[in-house]
């Protein structure tokens, strides 16, 4: 499939079907996370995959109740990939202070879409969730607490191949030549 | 190409050859960029292209001179792309607030990587340069002082085709399955 093709395909989904997913597939997912780009290759992400039915329902109860709850359909997929941003000790933490940037997360957006676009080559569905209960969820995952969750991918077979059309800006509005 | 093939194939290309890039390849990267998720759908990007020799020239000198000019290579690039990135007034912010996480990061590391592997697929290289001049770069290229240049991409045809291995953290590292 070209790139663009799997671009265009890719899309939240929200209804998973109960088939489950393999650890040799998840894990193929992760190698393309894995060998993401990152500031002065800080690689500063490392990922708990929650496929026990047990925790993950323990999992999903801590990070989408209450005011959370908009993401509650993340119940549904076989799998939820809790995502640990490191954020100090590296070159790269020193070039974003005195840039003002925050590398880490721009690291983090790489390596998780690689996991993202390579699990819809392979036909599954995911979703990025940033909307949770942390503190709950480092809670129940045993994550010490210097160490930051900022996205959860849910991931599973789609219930329906359904093929939305993209929201987008134009083209010519998000892009121009030179000072013209 | 399978997804994987192209992110091993990927790399930092940091010596370009004199070959022009077309715009219709240029539009072609932008359009896989322009297709990316993004929290709330809030698309905070926009992209400036550099082709222009003379102006190139200018921007090159305002973005790596001094304590910048690790990156200086770039200028055997016949392209660079100007990323913007907008920050404020939407429901990502809002939500980012209170989860104390810069979302716009996040959703900037996916478009540029998306814009970034669509030029690997068409031969081209390209390099992430976060370490810049930003306000020169801002004042030779007219960007509003309240917009946030957090990233320039490099673009080219490269001047070798040199393989390199990738050195990352073995996936033992960086992944577990559920708590133990």
């Amino acid at each position: 499939m070209h790139f663009l093709e799997l671009v265009k395909k890719r899309k939240s989904t929200r209804k998973y079907s109960r088939r489950p997913v393999s650890r040799e597939i998840i894990d193929k997912c992760l190698e393309a996370a894995r060998l993401a780009p990152s500031a002065c290759n800080s690689q500063p992400w490392s990922f708990i995959v929650v496929d026990d039915e047990k925790l993950k329902d323990a999992v999903n109860k801590a990070a989408f109740s209450g005011i959370y709850s908009m993401n509650s359909f993340a119940n549904s997929a076989p799998v939820l990939i809790i995502v640990i941003t490191r954020r100090r000790g590296y070159m790269a933490r020193l070039g974003g202070y005195f840039r003002g940037v925050q590398y880490s997360l721009i690291d983090i957006g790489i390596a998780c879409e690689h996991l993202i676009l390579q699990a819809e080559e392979k036909g599954l569905g995911t979703c990025w969730l940033g909307w949770f209960n942390e503190k709950e969820v480092k809670k129940i995952l045993r994550i010490p607490k210097d160490k930051k969750v900022d996205i959860i991918i849910s991931m599973g077979y789609p219930e329906d191949g359904e093929i939305r059309d993209k929201k987008r800006k134009a083209l010519s509005e998000i892009r121009r030549f030179n000072i013209s």
